[in-house]
């Protein structure tokens, strides 16, 4: 039995505790080896729990101990987890990890540590839950050059948006039931402003481009914004509004933006619902896939980490190959990156549009949306979009559509 | 550069040439050695092509030249290329298949052969074309168990049915017109009758469950007796029909099955239309998780197969793990396989109904069906339903419902 850590026992901590008791069995038949948790580090006790057997407050226990060969880091958070892995890279220790703050930050100088010391840094559980999307763009879609990869990715948010659209509520409503019903942080910034949806995207178009997006220069608007008229208006057009988080290749340029988008009901990404999240994968040999799942949860997320895991006992001696390698992709200005827009505003502005946007635009109407009213704009960039739109007042919302 | 070869240069073979020459520079890089056609085989000549360069008629050319490391298999059938398979992996050549029916036939020998010579054989293309359902299943949900795998394996029959479904077109009517525009065989057997979904499950069962499903014992149904009276009660209860390929475990026991399936409209396989394929799966940890791509086609195909050489060069000398290991699954009969059941059948039985299958059963009633109805049974087994059924006479149709 190889000798494992758990560094946090949260949320996903004790999933992870779970997971590899619960599945004990049929990971020791497919490593071979079976994995042993020797430690799990919390500043906490749990008396009465097994756990408290394991437990240690002292870092130096883990770091110190050369029978432990893998580490789960499930703290989140930059510190002390940055300073943790670093330590158990070092100490040629595999650190598994579903922490996508740390990744987004630091995630070339840990793949690199983790290299030189032969060992692995594997984060399937930082994007998208128990979803096999890492490893699937590191692994099976090897000979593929992937040009965009987009998803819902935070499954609070989706949930928000997939209660306003079936009840018409107002976000602030939803919001508040989520936050009661434990969907929803209590401080929602992160979720509702796309900030968590921007590390994920960074991780993964780093992943499927080859060399490092920045996270911190991915233009994110959240869903703060979006109103049950605008969901009306989504479904007279025949979509719905999901907050997108979008990494793009188009003619040489990268774009990455988090934002809301109108999708459309044939769109595979239309009909992911809840707390569901789904990342849709475009290959220039593979064409259209799609990857669906839990984005969060404990079990579903602490089963990639287990998974990751059991990698890592699997390949002990062998750092896996990752497309994410050194260097920084250069993101185009989100503002150049074209797509149609969806404009509602006042039915008095109906003909100055027309003269704007071009006599074609077709209006939509809808009881709920009163003296409003709703078009698509041709293909554009924003910055097009937004110098017609400065000739017109009465715009009321413009969302992006997919 | 490892040198390759491509058995047969049809509709695979040509993709996966197009896919290694497209890309060879990222498959260099991912591979760190890449890949070089040496050979092709083909009994035909391909005069002003440049394959015509690398082309060969005589398989011993390929066996015999060791520099020869990895050989795609994309022949289909069973002879020569099961021979061929077993002679390329005798002779410590990797092979990468996009052959269901060798695979479903054949896959635990070859998988055996290949172990004692220190290769792989692989087959991520054989299911779902593109999309990456077998590395997933082997590598990424390694901590999970798997206890339900099901999904839309054929194209050419999700393509009939949506069309039947969009514009309640009769079967026969579609298939014609799905022949003429090469979307299904001219002998459409296979598709139609289930048979090639037959194969692909049991592949994927015998991986999610560990053990070979033998295909030829799976309870097979195609959808020739599909009528668009049946897809517009779908519509009226909230569903659609699909062919669903079903691999589940219940309570130790194994179901597989191919047949039409009502599908709701809050199941992810719901909105799966025309050629895309998709596979939902279930494990005991990661919960519901699906993959959606291209299911056929050439390039979707031979990027698979692509992935798969690759891997097999980055691999080399070490046999990578396959959750199919030896022995066989006993199936439990199909008729003791639990769900519900749409019943289409004259409004004259509508009474008598009501006293075999329970007072509760809601009939719908739509225009374009005149004499009928239709109802959802309670979940039982096949064996109860038919012996219910028994009593009942003027019954038209009956699908099982997911």
């Amino acid at each position: 039995m190889v000798k494992a850590a758990i560094l946090g026992f949260g949320t996903v901590g004790s999933g992870v505790y779970n997971v590899l008791n619960t599945n004990s069995e049929l990971i020791r038949e497919r490593t071979e080896k079976g994995i042993e948790i020797k430690y799990v580090l919390d500043l906490r006790e749990f008396p009465g729990h097994p756990v408290d057997d394991i437990l240690t407050h002292d870092f130096n226990d883990i770091v110190n101990d050369p029978e432990v060969k893998v580490v789960a880091e499930v703290m989140g958070g930059i510190k002390p987890a940055y300073e943790f892995t670093k330590q158990c890279l070092q100490a040629k220790k595999s650190v598994c990890t579903s922490n996508k703050e740390l990744v987004a930050k630091h995630g070339p100088e840990l793949l690199r540590i983790a290299r030189e010391n032969g060992v692995n840094y594997f984060f399937e559980a930082s994007c998208g839950g128990g979803i096999p999307i890492i490893r699937s763009l590191n692994e099976a879609l090897i000979a593929d050059e992937i040009d965009e990869i987009s998803g819902i990715l935070n499954g609070t948010t989706n949930y928000i948006l997939t209660r306003m659209s079936k009840e018409g509520s107002l976000f602030d409503d939803v919001l508040k039931d989520a936050q009661d019903m434990g969907y929803a942080e209590r401080n929602p910034e992160a979720d509702v402003e796309g900030f968590d949806a921007q590390r994920k995207i960074a991780i993964l178009s780093s992943i499927a481009f080859g060399k490092t997006v920045d996270n911190e220069k991915i233009h994110t608007e959240g869903i703060t914004k979006i109103t049950p008229a605008d969901l009306e208006f989504a479904k007279a057009f025949g979509c719905t509004i999901k907050l997108l988080a979008y990494g793009k290749k188009v003619d040489g340029r990268y774009y990455a933006l988090v934002s809301p988008f109108m999708v459309a009901s044939d769109n595979p990404l239309f009909s992911v619902d809840g707390v569901f999240n789904a990342i849709f994968v475009h290959g220039n040999m593979l064409g259209d896939a799609m990857f669906y799942g839990s984005g969060a949860g404990s079990l579903p997320t602490a089963s990639a980490v287990a998974a990751d895991m059991a990698q890592a006992v699997k390949n002990e001696g062998k750092t896996v190959y990752n497309n994410w390698q050194e260097g920084s992709i250069e993101l185009s200005p989100s503002d150049s990156f074209e797509c149609r827009f969806f404009v509602r505003l006042d039915k008095g502005a109906a003909g100055t549009a027309k003269s704007v946007f071009g006599e074609e635009i077709q209006f939509k109407e809808i009881p709920i949306a009163g003296d409003e009213c709703a078009f698509i704009t041709e293909v554009m960039s924003e910055k097009e979009f937004e110098k017609r739109a400065e000739k017109l007042s009465g715009i009321k919302s413009r969302i992006r559509c997919k």
